[in-house]
């Protein structure tokens, strides 16, 4: 503890001292905004750059140094962080920079594909800059909040020497060396978001036909959702395993069930295609054999969608 | 804090002493069977009836009283929870029985709709019982935590007469005396978790074809729906108020950034069949005038499928 008192009194005595790294950010919008934002506030110099400089005003209000061109701004900083609206606009920004780039480091938390961000850490490699993938699990209003998560996938080497930088904008986890991770988890993680926000708007418009508003459903659908997390932690090692056992509900049953829910809704005019969807799903997994199987089994139909499982 | 202690105390010797008011279980299937255990632990006299008695056995062993017909089990106790198949099941039971329920109260944690509870409590009424509908938020081996949520509506003076002896099974919530309520929830609930579950075996599929065990992935989308849930809050009043501002994120935000996800999933053969469902949704609450709002306006096409939406 004692240890630990100390280093947090060293760390903001060099923040104070302003000890912390320089980072330049490049890509002002909304999401590059509250990123440099964050880095100010944690005592970062931080220079800016964007296509248009009008968007980097209240930035520079705030002790942001504006760059003339994309080269300046590299110049600026052992670390770029870039956050463009897309791998095209990526390569226009940095093409001309690419000398001031050597022996620097980028990391780029523009969105992409997985095969995006393996040519991308070619690219840096050829123009000698250390590269790490990124990806932001949050929203701009949460960027620099420690509890949310930012997704690195790269040179460890490289994630070790910034860590404490990222650490400025919220709580940076290392996925592993593959630089495709980072946007591969994005993907799998938006889609998990959007399923079950989905399903939430769902259940939020059944019970809301019968008038129970969203703000008294919400809580017990979030309290609900840390029972659906248990189910998780349990059925990822069935996963893992190949092997499903249905102790605790099997996908018969479940498939009994969804009825309710299908002619609940209908009943009350509200779109079954999500629940149609699902419960097609576990009947292909019944089909396949898994009905007296765990739901983790579906996800044996969700790799094969052709049927090519043996 | 004296109090509280006392209060607990006074619990435990009451317990002890063999005043944990009797109750009667009705329908011994797994779940059934978690409830007569979870009573039998708490310390209630615990009187069992099943069509096939042999399933009693490990009960009795536990000190379950086993009646010889539903009439015995019913006169046993002043309050019968019943959990069997279906409500057809729950009336060829309790039928004969009617005599016997007058002036007692039954709690029906039998899956069914809410019109089947709304039948169920006007059958009730008619012969003089109490009665409440109810449905168990956990799997039979949750029964008994008092984490795990048991959803119950009705009338607000049979629920506070047998609250304690309820909170022997889980954490007892009361939604409101409109019978159909706790169905309802139900299958909302459901819904949301059959949603929440299929995206994160989406996911888990997506990065397991690039070598990530599920247990390695899991954390990190068990982490990620904390995050969710705190849109979730955001958004219930969004849905309550009618209005979407997509300050944080736009749904013509998503739609792009869909595509990553089902680029990414197809190019690794996976079934992508959930993530256009939802990108349809998108599309449609876009085409309906939502692309600047939040995701929250989904609920709209949600709720007027034949687009019967202003």
């Amino acid at each position: 503890m004692i240890t630990r008192h100390l280093v947090i009194i060293y760390e903001e005595l060099s923040m104070n001292a302003g000890h912390r790294p320089p980072v330049t950010v490049v890509g002002l919008g909304s999401m590059g905004s509250a990123l440099a934002a964050a880095l100010l506030d944690r005592g970062h110099p931080t220079t800016v750059w964007n296509r248009s400089p009008d968007k980097a005003r209240p930035l520079v209000d705030r002790g942001a140094r504006l760059a003339g061109t994309p080269q300046e701004a590299i110049a600026a900083s052992p670390l770029t962080i870039a956050c463009v609206l897309d791998y095209e606009a990526l390569y226009t920004v940095l093409d001309p920079a690419t000398g001031e780039l050597a022996g620097r480091t980028l990391v780029n938390l523009t969105s992409g594909s997985p095969e995006q961000a393996q040519e991308a850490v070619k690219w840096a490699d050829s123009h000698g800059a250390g590269y790490l993938d990124g990806a932001i699990m949050t929203t701009p209003p949460g960027v620099g909040d420690p509890a949310m998560m930012f997704l690195y996938s790269g040179s460890h080497e490289v994630f070790d020497a910034h860590r404490s930088t990222l650490a400025s904008l919220g709580d940076p986890l290392h996925l592993g060396t593959e630089p495709g991770l980072a946007s591969l988890y994005d993907a799998a993680l938006l889609g998990l978001m959007w399923s079950a926000m989905t399903g939430w708007l769902h259940g939020t418009a059944l019970v809301g036909a019968e008038g129970t508003s969203a703000t008294a459903f919400t809580p017990v659908a979030i309290r609900w959702l840390g029972a659906v997390a248990g189910f998780l932690t349990t059925y990822a090692p069935q996963v893992d395993a190949g092997r499903y056992p249905g102790d605790d509900a099997t996908v018969d049953v479940q498939i009994a069930a969804i009825d309710h829910l299908i002619h609940a809704a209908a009943a009350r005019g509200i779109d079954n295609a999500l629940p149609e969807l699902l419960k097609a799903a576990m009947q292909k997994a019944a089909a396949a054999g898994h009905g007296q199987d765990s739901y983790a089994s579906l996800i044996e139909v969700l790799r094969n969608p052709a049927g090519r499982e043996a």
